[in-house]
């Protein structure tokens, strides 16, 4: 009889020959009819392999990210097989799963291509032979017959590979007509593959490298479940259409320009607005939570980095320091706030009573980061945190952490995201030598984070080794639209640089005491932020932020000043907005509009002129109808008021 | 008979050997009474010298700068008198005019020293003496004849600068007893020297060697009437209680940080709030004149100065660039904005119905300073500029400059200054190869500035070859409370980043044409406008700029309580305040809001708390009487809006 570990630490035992199959049966008939594959000690397996000795073991199912890899895989020699009976001749390289879906490179042989339009063809092939439910049979096999099989097969690029291996390690899977070399592992047989799409098709050198032949790369997917297939597709159009540097550039946010750098984003007119009311809404949260505002610089002097330990960790894959005509002077291009709000802690005497001392500064820091690295707004070489240091004592620390988690779930929610997780970062216990500061003061910040997200019932998970080197944090992954996750806010405690910039405060004892540091930033970085948002939203921003909240538009050149006087008197009510003056049809100018998502369409003619009057359409819902323009002003910013809290 | 050329162009015929004294009283009584020397032919001479050939001609008085240091230097002759009377045996050395006042530096002997102690004695003498009235004679004196007269002095340093002398090129002067080696000029006479007073005394090594022996150097200060005198001590006074990097301290404004750097100024909170409600008021007033805001990095790659010219300028005493990992990369500090802002008038293409395009950034800049040119907040090695570019058709040119003109006026008068002056910049013509750009250019861009002006009916001065490299601006120079200039707003107009930029518009004949620049700057920079304010306010900001309008002082604890309602009150009508809850009697409390310079003290007790009122004290006004704290808002608020216009 063998020990088997389950998830949830619970011990079966089974008779030696059995398999994760019997053992899932044993638990319930759904997960056995479920189960794709297992996972022994770590490895995924064929789901029917004999169990030989104790082990912790996992039924893995289409919900694990192991039972999805089996899956694909297992896809990718289903659509082997539909291939070699399309193509006869056809030859096989490589064919892995990939993070959505897999790909198999093969050799056509001369002549033949396949384009986008053969797509259909072999996806219906692929899902007529996963009909036939044949089973994915493993075996093993002596490399001669190996070396036999695919010379009879001739193909050149299994019998590559098989060189490559050693006698008595070479496995072949066969499902109904074909057999392939591999490793395994893969799901039972080929029926719960239901749906199947050919994405794809590019060229890829045989092993990368580009004096080898040119294969053709084909990209596919599957589900269990033909509604997978489409939600899955839709998606991909949907985040296509909200990538946010497409969106970006439609809605004139941000741009990029060569002669500036790669990664150094220029706001435009509009992408300004927008980042001016996000810095406007946090600024005005901060002064109420009782925030200090502070300007510094963005550079500092080596000395700035030789204290804060950040000199050391600079390297050749940074920013260089730029010198002066003073010798041995240097300055560094600063990679974070909190060296700076230390000296300004540091400006005068600061007595128990005076903490929390919270500085604030929407401060941007630069960063070097490979060309071929940089994304859009989520990943840049300057950019700007929305950051904050909280100075106070050991005894004041869980209670700030509390209050900064209550700022960023006002944040959130002002912001529309409703959906997110908290990552408690500590320490690798195994590898202390990368982290500065003592055991003790680490073990007093990570407990001092667990108690606060315990106290203030926050969902967290906690990962080990995942810490900034000066401290543990709590980081925020919020879930936008689409479901993708987004690792945004962060708060960490800091023991460490109050300590390297010996900062200090009088105690009640008149005693000098060490106050505790906690680096917090909602949004984390405002490019980033403002990525996600665009991506969340699809550039319908929440209507307090929208650069253009409103645009007016006259039917004919003859009501161009009531549309004017309309927009004077909503920017006297604090309004943002303008007219299109053009020369153009009302059905054009409506259409631009919606093009360029402005929240509210004001359309003026000669019965909105002689009564003051406002037709007003919303973006994505149409005509509301006409008011005063005072009605409207009012509804608007009722709107605003609740969507702010 | 000589013909000379006075400065309002007029022209008068004199005998040859009148002088300027009788010119002086031929023109007026008052005017040769006042006169204390003459400048000819751009020389400053004695006025009693004869005139020898036809020559422009301009009478200087005490008003004139060079009747000052005329007036100054004879000043040093009289206190030399007085120190020879005072000290018997005192060797001289030199003793010019300087920019308030003069020196001497003298060789008391052995043993002998002068402290302030002293100075009433010599200030007594130095009247005494003036009031002989004694003549100040010029007299041409071969060389043996000086030599001899030094020798016979035993004057060691009068003999070394003889030494170096021609023969033919010696004058005396002679007043009273005294006589001295010098060039001149003189005023006439000791008359109007009625006030003295000697300012401070110092080492000075002859010749500035230190190698030399260390003189005593002694500075005074003389006036024509003993209430100039008094003036000049009260304003001496009053700009050392203003200065603003005593202020800044003391208020808690900024700071600075050897760590952080030298000229790398750090906003603390106080500071902060006061340089976000000056952008706010900027920022709105700009949003009106319908500017667009944009956000830019604070560094930009080598291509982007290569395009703007400004690479070839960069030298050894810049901030040297910022390698990368990358070989080749390299990326400067942006020392100004415009490139940046090119590149984001390239990110679209342009129609002479977009036109002007106004894009606006407080944009922080970097430029390498000595440290010896350090000077609190106007001289530093990072600034933050209220920038505006403004990219027009040529027809626009004057038009928006006018439009600005207005901008900045308007900003003037909101922060209290109404004395300025604007000085329009040109290229020097006769050394046109300092400057980019062609001839025509520079002719279309002067004529732009200098009718602008002149439209607007603004009093100018015009300086030649004061220009920028890039293009003709205008300068405003404010004067402060104590009458002392600033250079503070500009604007320039550029033709030359257009063209090197390749920025272009399309006309309505559907061609490509370059667009204007124009450059703009209603403070200049933050922070030497904030320098300014400081010292033109002496810390008591305008109501709407003040970092804390009020303060509530409770007159114990038992009115705590009530003390944070009014504040709580006060911040829901978006004031700005804090409350005073220390433990110290209520006259302790006012006396420290008095000193942070707190516009508003509001007392609260017994009957404040009960009726619901405050009891008020303005700063500087005392006690204005209770009243509800709705009737303080209001008040307060009217105020604030008819500062701000």
């Amino acid at each position: 009889m063998l020990h088997i570990t389950l998830p949830d630490g619970s011990v079966r035992q089974v008779e030696a020959g059995s398999t994760g199959y019997d053992l899932a049966a044993s638990i319930s008939e759904g997960l056995a009819r479920n189960a794709l594959a297992v996972k022994v000690n770590g490895e995924i397996r064929d789901l029917h392999r004999p169990l030989t000795a104790d082990a912790t073991l996992e039924i893995l199912t289409w919900n694990d990210a192991g039972g999805k890899q089996a899956y694909w895989h297992s896809s990718a020699h289903l659509m082997a097989e539909a291939l070699e009976a399309l193509y006869p001749g056809v030859k096989l390289a490589i064919g892995p799963a990939i993070e959505n879906g897999f790909y198999y490179d093969v050799d056509l042989g001369e002549g033949r291509t396949i384009s986008s339009d053969d797509f259909p063809a072999i996806e219906k092939k692929m899902l007529e032979l996963a009909k036939n439910k044949s089973k994915f049979e493993r075996r093993e096999v002596p490399k001669a017959e190996a070396v036999a099989y695919f010379t009879d097969k001739q193909d050149p690029y299994k019998l590559e590979l098989i060189d490559g291996l050693e006698d008595g390690n070479i496995t072949f899977y066969t499902q109904g007509n074909f057999t392939d070399l591999c490793r395994g592992p893969h799901i039972p047989d080929t029926g719960p593959i239901k749906a199947a799409k050919i994405m794809n098709v590019a060229g890829a050198y045989w092993r990368g490298d580009e004096k080898n032949k040119q294969l053709t790369r084909l990209y596919g997917i599957t589900f269990p479940k033909a509604k997978d297939l489409t939600e899955y597709l839709e998606k991909l159009e949907e985040a296509k259409r909200r990538d946010h540097r497409k969106l970006g550039k439609e809605l004139e946010l941000f741009a990029f320009s060569e002669k500036v750098g790669a990664g150094l984003p220029l706001w435009l007119p509009k992408g300004t607005t927008l980042r001016e009311r996000l810095e406007q809404f946090l600024r005005k949260a901060q002064v109420k939570a009782g925030y200090q505002p502070v300007v510094t610089p963005h550079i500092g002097a080596k000395e700035l980095y030789v204290t804060s330990g950040h000199y050391e960790k600079y390297g050749a894959d940074s920013f260089q320091p730029i010198k002066t005509p003073n010798p041995g002077e240097e300055f560094f291009l600063k990679p974070m706030n909190c060296p700076h709000h230390c000296e300004i802690y540091r400006t005068k005497p600061r007595s128990y009573r005076d903490l929390p001392v919270r500085l604030a500064e929407f401060g941007t820091v630069y960063r070097y980061e490979q060309s071929g690295e940089l994304h859009g707004l989520t990943r840049v070489r300057g950019f700007t945190q929305d950051d904050a240091h909280i100075f106070c004592r050991p005894d004041q620390v869980k209670e700030e952490f509390q209050k900064v988690i209550d700022l960023v779930l006002y944040v959130f929610k002002a912001l529309g995201f409703t959906d997110f997780t908290a990552q408690i970062s500590l320490r690798d216990p195994e590898n202390k030598t990368k982290y500065i500061g003592t055991d003790e003061n680490w073990a007093l910040a990570e407990s001092a984070i667990q108690e606060s997200t315990a106290e203030k019932g926050l969902a967290t998970v906690t990962e080990l080794g995942e810490a900034a080197f000066y401290g543990p944090k709590l980081d925020f992954m919020v879930r936008d639209a689409l479901g993708r996750r987004w690792q945004l806010g962060t708060i960490q405690v800091d023991y460490n640089l109050p300590e390297r910039f010996d900062l200090e405060y009088v105690t009640p004892e008149n005693t000098r005491a060490r106050p505790v540091m906690i680096h917090r930033a909602p949004f984390g970085s405002l490019e980033r932020f403002v990525a996600v948002l665009i991506e969340h939203t699809a550039g319908n921003f929440p209507l307090w932020l929208s650069p253009e909240q409103f645009i007016v538009l006259p039917i004919s050149d003859k009501f161009a000043d009531y549309a004017h006087e309309v927009k004077a008197k909503l920017e006297a009510a604090e309004l943002r907005g303008t007219v299109d003056v053009r020369d153009e049809r009302i059905g054009r100018k409506i259409r631009d509009a919606e093009i360029a998502k402005t929240p509210y369409l004001l359309i003026v003619g000669e019965k909105e002129a002689q009564d003051g009057l406002v037709s007003v359409r919303r973006h994505g819902e149409g005509d509301i109808g006409s008011m005063p323009i005072d009605a409207f002003v009012k509804s608007v910013n009722s709107q605003i008021a609740e969507a702010m809290g």
